[in-house]
């Protein structure tokens, strides 16, 4: 049910203290949700945003960074649906290098109409699978 | 008892759908905590790594995002330190644009020791200043 | 006849070596076209968007990079008109920090219809201040 | 000889006119630069910094930004290493999505001394393999 991509810690993303720059995190995370929505949902933001004329921005975040993490070290983000709204949705997001917890949390996006920057309930295709990668969910 | 700063929403700020892209918010948060060590705790983060040999990390962080902010709007950044620890400062940030509350939450730094990347006490002086800062101090 | 504005650098753009990671500066250098379109043509970049439907992309890009940024240091940004074309501009640019020159070179942007995404000749005002600017224009 | 890699247009590149803001591509260029001296030269960025000390800065950069680049698309990166100098090696490269040139240039790196910040040669080994590379190098 979770959502799962890798990515590497690139030059660009560390600070002087030779660690990554917090901001740099959620550019990956911003990613790792663009993969979901590619790759999980079926719906590439590029759809969404001239096909569905739909954005999806971030309404609310919480993140605890438990450890740094360095150039070149990969990181595995996952993704879990944790709580499906009528107009948004609730991730949480961990980034671990092999199997150690370096940062997570949680972020809500809302479905938002490009035109009149409006939240709008989800599209009913998005919607479905959203609600099939929601955790806990029975299959039964 | 609060710290202030102003800054721009730029061209390399906003996203596709023409708004900030939030990641960037954090970019301001950081520069406007820089500012906030070199105007009032008289210790420029250059300072604090090549004399003092620290850094201060981000470990944790949460935000809502209330309202978009545009390319061109100017952003009062205002800083508040809501705890003082012993090596670490949970600081309350608000993004306000003439006087509407644009995002808003709290963020925490640890002082670390750059060598070996652990958490130690804030020097004295730091320390001291960040007191006198805390919000809700009797001055009587 | 040359516009100038000042930055610092920030930690967000320094990287492990600890000076300024090169794509930084350019997100400066569009910073200072922006100030340049604002103050001295009269046409913020919202403008130029909103009423106008125009953006200026850059086409061409040249740069020496001569001595490293730091930390801390304000940079000083100067810009000037090299050649302007029916529909694009040269600008020469120089970043330079208490009068020695850090970083230099030229960039060449191009008047673009948003719509269509192709070139068109500058709107008529923007075009007489820019020539206005341009470097060894004759007053007399 | 020459090096490949490639990249997607994440929502993070892209600006207000749904293009990539151009400073992106100098990170993705960076993190083809990195991808070649991890996978080519056989010498990780880190292991550059760490063991021997060095950095690669880069020193002049002239790009021709030819055909804009939007959300979604797959770049294919191509470096090859033009000339190979005593402290120094020229780089051109060439962004092209399914085949059409969207940008192009030549970026030039210095091999420098973290400690002293200062040029000095290659080392031999790292040397050998740029040498290798080498464009229009007879093999015969």
């Amino acid at each position: 049910m979770s959502f799962d991509v890798r990515t590497q810690v690139r030059f660009a993303h560390v600070d002087a203290a030779g660690i990554v720059f917090y901001p740099r995190f959620f550019e990956m995370l911003n990613g790792a949700v663009e993969d979901w929505f590619d790759q999980s949902l079926g719906c590439h933001f590029t759809v969404l945003q001239k096909v569905h004329g739909l954005a999806v921005p971030t309404v609310h975040l919480e993140t605890d960074f438990v450890v740094a993490c360095e150039l070149g070290e990969w990181l595995d983000i996952r993704l879990e649906v944790e709580r499906l709204g009528e107009k948004s949705v609730t991730l949480s997001f961990a980034f671990t290098v092999a199997g150690e917890r370096r940062l997570g949390g949680k972020v809500v996006l809302v479905c938002m109409e490009l035109g009149v920057r409006r939240a709008r309930p989800w599209p009913e295709d998005l919607r479905a699978r959203m609600q099939s990668a929601l955790v806990g969910t029975l299959d039964a």
